[in-house]
């Protein structure tokens, strides 16, 4: 266990004990000479709907802390002994069913083990969701969809600061990794047939079980409503010991029960609607995928994409021409994808409608090193193994060269991109002490994935995974391959020619073209198609009856010795044919703004009335604001002048000549995350003409000369000079009413 | 009508009147002392598939040839007589159906003088669709999504170069609109609920009918087959005179026609199945929408949305908050949109699912004016207005000042973003000479539109719209505030204050209070809400009964004389509330895609094999390539360092050290519209270290110091330098195999 050292706070006069008492329901803390230690469990209630978890923030660095360590070793101890025994079940080859309870056991362990870790954790700076919640409603970040007609839960939608935020987001991700990698970006539909996802296994298996109540309708998940119903229960005094055991078993042992032995508990418990009492359906298998028709003859079945990786799949083979036909080659999609899910909560995690950003890095099955590997390899991330995982250890901080090395990362390549991942989240404005990299235990991955990290923020509603990293070998292409009879496979050159006895049924063109006429190009098109068993069956016959009758569709042709002969002979192949296998990046853009919401998420000192958001620059969604100081007419030539010279270079910009003190206008400038702010006053009017430029973080200012503001604040938004550059560029700027402005 | 002086084609010494005649099938031409004229009607057969209409392109200049206009006058004529006809039934005020059917007989005139002006338009280096559409297949620019699956009709995939090309018009767009002009960028979902459409008239006109085969289930759009059973009807030897001319009459008022009329002629004619012989059901209204299921239940219905500005009108109040409550102000959106046609067809131009770029312009009703309007009102706009539409006139070049001044063009708002949208457009690669604004007439514009222009582009399916600019009033605001009770509209600020009377029911809340207890302040609420007619009526009963049932939701409450009183008083006002009118600009983005690609078809002079596209660097997929004289070594370091270089300064590129000769790579290059080629060769590894960079339209070459590359890569592809500047500045570099080269 790690506690946080709060450098942070303590360099500010405004911090001290009584900070934390204040903010905190209960907490402990210890000092030493330098630092103050807090390891509080500190719950605070928020108004009066919610009580929030808070997580630690504002912290530089860590160190682990014997006193909690202690109380955590029992807690490991009870996980590792799991994690062995499950060892022991599968090296004996016990029955699958005993597996999946020690597994239901062991995530149950692994949850107490977090649950108390992360209640352990310093909270310090309070992180307090409703504040930032509401000031992404004020200011139209986004908001839930539809909302004057009563609201769609699961849907929201981006006004104009988000959907700025968004689009910067995507734009640096498109450059960060399509166009550095030179991947190949594609477009595709939303809409999709059935057989496509049929292949992908999505409607047979991407389904949640559910009940409704008989009379109203309403819908339930089925293994939420089980588990609060058995919670309640056993939560209840009057419940006897021996049920309340049950209960707990029985919710344990929930993540791995079919349709069946849920329907025998709801049974059980005779369990019915929460809301109403009445009668639930027996369970019912809900695909999550949307359906509907795709044109007028109501025979098309076709759904909304749940996943954009699918569009890329089905587009192998042109993408592998384009790319000449060599690999490895990535592709890309940026896009919309759709999950009706039965409840959905937790505003942005968990959302119906979603934009995702998938890769899809094709490469020999049998070679996955990486050729830009080594330029990441000293990259270090806070990994977090299936194997810790099972032996209740930590995440541990190690370079992905040294991950691979030793094979924790199964590969290269899928190490390269959980280091570009992280590149990318952080300067997206990830906090880097919250993110970490979770493999997938054996039993979670999808049956055909050979390892799988998930790229997880720490938010007030826990580690939430944010992008996922897998290597899903070969098995899209092998299922759209074997729905499709069209070879989703790439040639590989050998390291030397390779010869390979080759078995062929030769037509005679002449004879057949006397005696079938025009149907004899199709009967010489399905010989060059027969397998070496059909070859030798139809060798066979010929020797024994002296005749072979070939099927083509529906026609049946009597062919005759003279007609076609088999023939042995010996090849030298240059090439071999390979289905490649996927590495899989996949973003959820919502989820990972959400995260950058969380991380930047400030409060002024001494004011907690003044929230605001500390975005980069780089995906702020405007990157200044111009403010006059008032509504002086003399003004307003210079306002347009500096903003045509802002559009000019591209940078995005708000004048606010709103009536309003500039402190008050720069604090909602603040709030949506507006990095720099010009204000023209009256010395502006005086040659030679300059403005100050504010800075949102420090709040520092300087004064600089208005030709050159643009520029600056180019390089500044674009991140070719930082803003300390600027600061030892520029005379600093102090006003007489400078405690306005703070 | 125009034609068109072929300055190009003379210029180039590879032309003459030979290139006509084997181009073309007839054609008729006469020549000036300086020009050639073609005034030909020219049919060309490509492959042995289709017959292409072709176009005119290469001209620079126009000019009117009376020779034309005299076999055209005739139909111009008859155009105008019958536009005449319209005006005077309507001042009459005749039925609408003689209405209908008189505009359907317009429509069918309109048809015979376009088509005739197209055949007589100057067709001479020929636009051939076979052969774009097999490159943009080839290279992988867009093709049939699921094309493994069999295909879907109707939806595409965008490949690398489709996709980076569509990436960049978006981009550019997002810059030129919503950067430029401030506006409020959203992103909102594409799931709909039903009531939103209801209310938007979507659910209830969106619709086309259709008929099936009551055995196979085929559909059928029931005007196309009316259509086509007619036309073969009316060419058919054998049919009588009457009933050809009866033919042509049914042809004629088909548009204007409703499910009845359509339904009895079915009958009338026995219509059966096309394919099959089989009998048709009857006409069925099919909504252009899909539909889905919203969560779980089964109970929510939703749709895909069919255009993307329905989000934004449920937006409006988060919006015009988030505006300070200030008008005018403009909402843009980029996104995906869907409509389930009946049978899609045209490629591009007609699909199920596109993306639109739309804004909505709200302002006051009152006050059309846009402030920057002076800046475009010089801008030249070939206008198609209805009334030359009725008179059979052509469209007229006209400043968009002199349009908006004259009324032409119903406000300056409208105007400016039309002469915008031709800007976009025209920067973004669309020919100038193939881009017209036609005005909606009055019977082709929805009710509620006040005017209506498309930008129309020429293209070998005709002109086809590929963006709307109309002024939609206040109608979607209304619809939606009738729907959910939630008042859409802004607060104007008044010239100067007004008194106002006011009659109020005013509570006495002590009583109320003591009467019903907590009910007392819905009652309160519920009384604050009533409007006048009902307070008269309130007052009435109060009057004659003495007391009053307020209905409060399913409460009844009975009231005393002593508990709520009538007040009478003047009001100063400040404000009035208005409904803001919308002007629209909606992109459909596939379709300037297409118009693009099809104005940008190229074949390089005496080589129809060598196609290429000359697509402006701004939107074109990749800005640069990077070509190894051969597969040397010594070349290996210098390429990745030109890489490096032009990534670090965002210049899209692509590397092609594939074998092939130079000559055969740079056309490689240019079938993906790649505008800038870099050649290392063997004087690269002297020092001072250098390349050569080639122009992709002119071929042209010069020598460039190697450190100085990326950056003149950069300023070409952004448009800070053009070619002219940089062949000035650099020597011309020509090169022995100069002719491999071209």
């Amino acid at each position: 266990m790690k506690v946080w050292t709060i450098v942070y706070c303590l360099r500010r006069a405004s911090f001290n004990l009584s900070t934390v008492q204040k903010n905190c329901i209960n907490y402990s803390h210890y000092t030493t000479n330098r630092n103050l230690y807090i390891t509080s469990i500190c719950y605070q209630k928020w108004g009066t709907k919610k009580k929030h978890r808070n997580v630690p923030i504002n912290y530089l660095e860590e160190m682990a802390d014997p006193k909690i360590e202690e109380i955590l070793a029992p807690l490991r101890a009870s996980v590792k002994e799991q994690g062995d025994l499950i060892r022991q079940l599968k090296a004996n080859g016990a029955p699958d069913l005993d597996v999946k309870q020690a597994v239901a056991e062991l995530k149950l362990r692994k949850k107490t083990l977090e649950d108390k870790e992360l209640s352990l954790a310093p909270n310090l700076v309070t992180f307090d969701r409703a504040k930032m919640e509401d000031l992404l409603k004020r200011r139209f970040f986004y908001d839930q969809s539809f909302a004057i007609y009563g609201g769609v839960a699961g849907q929201f939608d981006f006004g104009p600061m988000g959907c700025a935020f968004k689009a910067n987001l995507l734009q640096n991700w498109r450059q960060f990794f399509v166009l550095e990698e030179q991947m190949l970006e594609v477009d595709c539909t939303i809409l999709t047939p059935e057989p496509v996802l049929k292949a992908s296994g999505h409607v047979d298996r991407f389904a949640d079980l559910m009940t409704k109540d008989v009379m109203t309708g309403e819908c339930f998940r089925l293994d939420h409503l089980i588990k609060a119903h058995l919670e309640k229960l056993a939560a209840d005094k009057k419940t006897s010991e021996e049920v309340k055991a049950e209960c707990r078993d029985i919710v344990i042992k929930l993540d791995g029960m079919n349709k069946g032995e849920m329907h025998d508990i709801m049974k059980k418990f005779n369990m019915k609607s929460p809301l109403t009492g009445n009668e639930l359906t027996e369970p019912i298998e809900f695909n999550l995928m949307f359906g509907t028709m795709i044109g007028p003859s109501g025979l098309l079945k076709g759904f909304l994409r749940p996943e954009t990786a699918q569009g890329i799949f089905v587009n192998f083979k042109r993408l592998l021409e384009f790319n000449q036909g060599r690999l490895p080659f990535a592709a890309a999609q940026i896009g919309n994808a759709f999950r009706n899910e039965i409840s959905p909560r937790s505003g942005l995690i968990r959302v119906r409608e979603f934009t995702m950003a998938e890769i899809e890095h094709f490469c020999d099955p049998n070679d996955k090193r990486h050729p830009k590997f080594s330029d990441v390899k000293d990259t270090e991330l806070l990994l977090y193994s299936a194997c810790n995982q099972m032996d209740g250890k930590p995440a541990e901080r190690k370079t992905i060269g040294e991950a691979v090395e030793n094979g924790l990362v199964a590969n290269e390549t899928l190490g390269y991109f959980m280091a570009r991942i992280q590149q990318f989240l952080i300067q997206s404005g990830v906090d880097p002490k919250r993110l970490r990299f979770r493999q997938h235990m054996a039993n979670e991955m999808a049956h055909y994935a050979q390892d799988c990290w998930d790229a997880e923020c720490l938010t007030s509603y826990g580690w939430i995974e944010c992008v996922g990293c897998a290597d899903r070998s070969a098995y899209d292409l092998t299922q759209h391959t074997k729905a499709t009879g069209t070879r989703l496979a790439a040639e590989k050159k050998l390291a030397e020619p390779k010869i390979v006895d080759v078995v062929e049924a030769v037509p005679n063109k002449g004879i057949l073209g006397k005696t079938f006429k025009k149907d004899a190009k199709c009967i010489s098109e399905s010989l060059a198609a027969l397998n070496i068993n059909e070859i030798e069956e139809l060798e066979k016959k010929l020797g024994s009856d002296g005749s072979y009758e070939l099927s083509v569709g529906d026609q049946k042709y009597t062919l005759s010795k003279e007609m076609v002969s088999v023939v042995r002979k010996k090849n030298t192949v240059h090439v071999e044919e390979i289905i490649p296998s996927v590495i899989e990046p996949s973003f959820g853009v919502g989820r990972v703004m959400y995260a950058i919401f969380e991380h930047n998420f400030r409060m002024r000192d001494n004011d907690e009335q003044r929230t605001y958001l500390s975005l980069p620059a780089s995906v702020a969604p405007l990157k200044c604001s111009v403010l006059p100081l008032s509504n002086n007419v003399e003004f307003q030539s210079f306002i347009k002048q500096l903003s045509n010279d802002l559009t000019k270079v591209g940078v995005s910009h708000k004048v606010d000549d709103s009536s309003g003190s500039i402190g008050r206008r720069y604090a909602r400038t603040d709030e949506i995350a507006i990095p720099y702010g010009i204000t023209i006053d009256f010395d502006t009017l005086k040659e030679p003409h300059s403005a100050t430029l504010r800075e949102r973080d420090s709040m520092g200012q300087v004064r600089i000369p208005l030709t050159e503001l643009s520029g600056v604040v180019h390089d500044l938004a674009y991140s070719k000079q930082t803003w300390k550059d600027i600061e030892s560029k520029y005379p600093k700027f102090e006003q007489q009413d400078n405690k306005g402005l703070n």
